[in-house]
């Protein structure tokens, strides 16, 4: 129910149009989240303050072009992920003042300028996890966040993220990207007090089960400071960092 | 190496009563995290500003006990979880301070006065999940922070959770534990735009598999706003909802 | 927001007292779905109507005693599951009225009578699972449907199968409670026209994995008149053969 | 044994000519099921009045157009399910009176007319469901069903369900399609008394596990109206939802 | 439909007392079977001229004593497998005349001579897989087969089992009986040219899985002459080489 | 050591060119099993009196060519599993006398003419398991046994099956071939007495993963007279059942 | 074959007692390990040098005793595993010069005098880790090696790790056991160039799944110096270790 | 921290320039770790005595191109494992002065020259093991080591193994790679008592589960001289067995 007719139901009750049990009736049988509908949702992008999301994998150009077109007449921003880069060429022939990112496999309007100076930090363990490190990192920058960058920083060299505790400490929090055994989490978690968000990926091999290891090494972690997402769910991580950066 | 022994060492330098090379070779040799061992760790309630905490479960009365003993010693408060309430009591007779909490399972010296306004919600599916909801409740309060416990509002009765949007939306995080099928995450995430952190619970039977069924519906949950902890860790979720909520 | 609030809002309203804007916001910030609480829910037994149901395994004495009361007090029938003798045989002591189903582990306030003379049939395959097909047919007579019983039918005598196929093909729909290798469901979905709800049970040793291999061939079904409930849901698969006997 | 041989077998023993022992030993060698192959089966479309239907996916052309022909011949109504539009194109060549829906991959011959004004709801809950939804959809219209499609209602946007409650709750039953985490069933089942068909579909990623992830969110909802089927089995729902609205 | 009831039939029909169209109307509605019942079935001992057998796990001590009394009365020998002792103990007391094996946790009426000079080989690799074992061992005594037990013949030392391998070579078939990692059956299927039926058991830790490490071992085992029961079904192998050995 | 090698040996020793302690250190030294390499091994085609098997998926052509050179010069029969049409053809380019059954998938030197009278029976569910079912018909016919093949003969159309007992039961033993719920073993172990080879298939979807499902439905079987092998392998079917019929 | 039966059966060659046909026949004939019985077996201490090992668990205390009267009197040194000290008490009452370390749960004759300066380091992750890690220790010790424990040395608490650097790196090789999470090894492995052996234990709840989590974090290991045994297998790790650190 | 800056740190101290509080407040904050880097890393060539790894699968021609003139211009030794031949080629036209492996997929700058008579051995269950075999082989011969490759050496022809005991006891250890039923490793381990490296693979069908039955296998494995690791992980295990043999 639109405001207006509501607002025409009540006006009509109050003139002795309708009886009050006619508008109690009426009020029953609207669906009555219409009334609310501004507030509770509908639009992701009213509701968190964020760009409207779409999962690019599987997506047709044609599907995708359409959601595209739709998204840009009502002026919102928005983040097309998975998108291989073939796939973001051919639109953006189309809508050429999109921006494609091909480290994190992200083509999106336009990226926020950092809005302040504190930062999230995004770390990853190896390179083979640079595709889901970045989708993390653009997905923040996109939203406005700065964000510090420590990527190879695998357990096999420790010493390299022992380092860089003080940047990891000062940030507002981290989310670590990890395949293989998927300890980094457990590892920073242990080294520094800020909030971490572990992201497994399905980098690996053999009893790694495509991130089936990393995933139960992150969900077991001592660390009381660790939450978890979906295996090479780099936008949730960076999704939630945003939020408990700036929401909270 | 403790402070001390650092400022005599460079005293000694200083007085020529070692050399350069002398000291330059005792700095590498010497236990160098020591040095930083104030500020990187070691205590975890000087890291986090939180508790000492004990896993309850396994650990005899005379460990308990002894453990207790030690942290009363140096003044930190602290929490034991998953303690059985006969533990429990056997505990409090020796220490008649400790104040123990069936509900959620947990042991602690004292329960933080809530020191501001905004609150953390720790929402329930079903009266099995209690216990696990408890722990999360309790821990949140231990930690200082007002909680508002929205209990039994499992997606059956979908209104419930309904009737609540506003509660939920005015907290600072919420905290959804649940178990059989594990949805009540989702409706969440789905319908306010808060950071939830959803505890999966090993509560069900047939193909719930002590909590696997839960687990994976939350970790695949579409609400991006979704993050997970381990199955039956109502701690660790308490304990990241004090950290996002008061160190951000 | 109750009837009765609504009216008074209505009424001020309409003298006057309030504002449109004010009664438009009110209608916004209430709860929105008390207006229809009475349509949408809130009680299983309004909806269904069926007797409130309650999971009695890991429920103490004291908490089943309370529900009960609660429940006699609105005069509802209900059906507590899972429920041990021993448990069962505490509680009718205070509430006299109260009937206990040993074989199927039911307790309860009346059977219907049978409404009419169509009937559901509910077979099994072994002895061993007669517990859950003793709750899925109790679970059917409690709701006021007759039940036509084939016990201990397993495809090692398939012959006692054949046998019964006009039997089957003459009820409503027929319930398949089988553990070990859970084949029954596949075969009399292939002899029968009638919808069949398969029910796996967690009786089996080695491979069986406590209900998966029974669960597994019944999802896998050739016949497209099975579906499946959960491990030892005879409870489940009750209540929707009466829904569909019934209610469609 | 057809009944022409069992009508001979009789003449005979009636004339003399054969003995009594020697046509019960007859009546015994003879297999025994053809007496009543009429009855019991043999043909599905008979047992289910139902059409004939053919799994397409790993059929070659040439052994489609070979059952297509045959069935053609007995007058027999059919549908090809997961059926690539390629392949279908080729055999429709051939047989250009054949129907192909590409949403739902179904190859069929004819769409019966909707028989009633009852009609079964199909919901979906993200577009990447589509296919296996519109499978659905299209088993039940093919079999002379109404359907009424709710797509893309996924529980993220959890009012677009809430809107629908009284279209759900009208029809005779519903089919929810949904993968990722697959809570939609259980919402829909908590907030509507229709039977409720659950389809798990392997759309997702990571901890998803092709499918795994929904049919265990669906297997273990808490709302005793939902029973499943297997993962990404549009036609199998479809089938069931047909025999319980016209069969009962 | 007893044998009497189909002669009287037949009598009736040929006296002219009921019509052809009657008679095959009648034998169209009885239940088929009936006809070759004492062929096809029903009784497991006919079937297979093995006794009957009861799987003891689970059967109370009253169940028990009544299917004695009843397979008694039918002079029918009978096994209860996997039956404690204590119950055993019981039972005996009411019926002296049946014997236990306590080492296979089988109780029986007698065990047949062995009928002839072939034997059947069973093999154990440690001390735990015992129980197992006898229960295989037992089984085809109590069938009339002579058998060769090799226990404790485990990898670890590898020439006891290739001391027997003449021992084994002459044998009708071999069970092998192991947990752990299961690879027994391997090596004795690679170094003779027997029959090998492996049974996996439930004896390890860790990693085991309660045999399933075993169980996957001998799933894919090398050795072309292996096949697999369930895990710790001692019986089934027993029952499996009697049949191997004197059925074809 | 060869036979001469040995007979040298002792000569040598009887003559005294060398002492008994040299011969016994040789006699330790030398490899010992040559000795009995005639009798224990070493060629499967001796062992078993059956031809070589190579694993043809995932090897070269030219691999494949010289394994094949190799065995016709020593004039052994052969046969090749899982090879594709394609490289076969290859391949009897340069052997033209070698003989590839494209639906079993088996390239072989030649079959062998039936033995004797008494057959094996290869079933199999769907159209689907065909290529399994043949390489167990193959391999059997290959090592000289007459075959029946009862194929699609699934559980949805049970009385296909009922129609064949006595078939079944003439054999001397049932190779049962089944994808999908795999239910077929189990249902005609329980319809004849002679003992069961089940081959579970990777046919299907969902929740079959790859044949698992069918794999546990079989392991489960409550027919005794069922053993099992690893999923698709035909051949291993094949081979135990020439086993059991020819060696026994 | 004993050696003296050998001597015997040449001199009576040689003798001409028997003819060279009929010693090769006995060579043939008889069990050929024999002869080189000594060097490949057959008893474990002398394979390995090392004492005998007896699992304990599941066994009783007569077989227990029994055992160990046999190894008593042929003077090797032996350890029982995973014993209760209930059962131990029992056993020492009759051996009282055997010893009990209720740590590790070894039951053992004589722990041997550390033999040389070189020390093998046993790291733990928990207290709860314990039991298994002093197992790996007491095996170490018992067999003569020299044993540095780091216990309570969790990822939480790297600092406690990164300080006995020099302890780890100085040692032969280093046996690491965890539970939870399993990160340690990895850690472990990264910072210092010893052999790892990691010891996955069951310690852990949730999505710990009995230890499965972290051994397949030290199965995915990104440090090449890591190797794994069975979930709490600190025998095998403390044996290995001995293996190494000794034997090569 | 360099040296260099510590040094001049320390002089400014001693000379007055900076207070003791200052240099101890610099002392904390600088990367504690830099003073010790040489020690503790950080480069695995310097930390092992090895050259560098990179895991080639899944890296781009340019990035190994890239890795590779960075790994030479330092003059260091290096391996590329999992690297097929058209991407190895290529990289060679590049730098000629590389050799590509083609069994073991390893490309590398130099083989060193076998250092010492002692001998690893490689043992290889089937022909399809070959290449992660020959992974394990490679990686011990660039380091250095003498490898004796015993291959296709499967249980099914257990007589091969044993012809080899000798030359396995003799070596410092031995490596064993093994697919399907992956039960030569145990069979080794009971054989020989060197320590044993096991390599499980992927090789395999059915229910191998890509190298899941194998790999539990062989950690479920009695012989107490076997450990494990990753499957496929042929490098791995090269390089632990290097370890144990060079450096202990």
């Amino acid at each position: 129910m639109e405001i207006d007719r509501l607002k025409k139901l009540l006006s009509d009750y109050k003139k002795g149009n309708i009886s009050q049990k006619k508008i109690i009736e009426k009020l029953k049988i609207l669906p009555y989240l219409d009334i609310n509908s501004a507030k509770i949702d509908t639009n992701r992008s009213l509701k968190f303050g964020f760009p409207e999301v779409i999962y690019g994998e599987g997506k047709s150009i044609s599907q995708l072009k359409e959601i595209i077109k739709r998204l840009k007449k009502i002026n919102s921003n928005f983040m097309v992920t998975k998108l291989e880069k073939s796939v973001a060429d051919k639109i953006i022939e189309e809508f050429p003042d999109l921006i494609y990112f091909p480290e994190g496999k992200i083509l999106t309007l336009k990226k926020e300028k950092p809005r302040k100076r504190k930062y999230i930090c995004v770390v990853s363990a190896g390179t083979s996890d640079l595709e889901v490190a970045e989708e993390a990192s653009l997905t923040c920058e996109i939203l406005g966040n700065k964000v510090k960058r420590i990527y190879d920083a695998g357990v096999a060299g420790l010493h390299r993220i022992i380092d860089k505790i003080s940047i990891l400490e000062k940030s507002k929090c981290v989310i670590v990207v990890a395949g293989m055994d998927g300890v980094l989490p457990s590892v920073i978690g242990g080294l520094v007090s800020r909030p971490v968000i572990a992201v497994p990926t399905s980098i690996g091999y053999g009893a790694n089960f495509k991130g089936i290891a990393p995933l139960l090494t992150m969900l077991n972690s001592c660390s009381p400071n660790v939450v978890v997402v979906n295996i090479n769910n780099g936008f949730g991580a960076g999704f939630f960092a945003h939020l408990i950066t700036n929401k909270i």
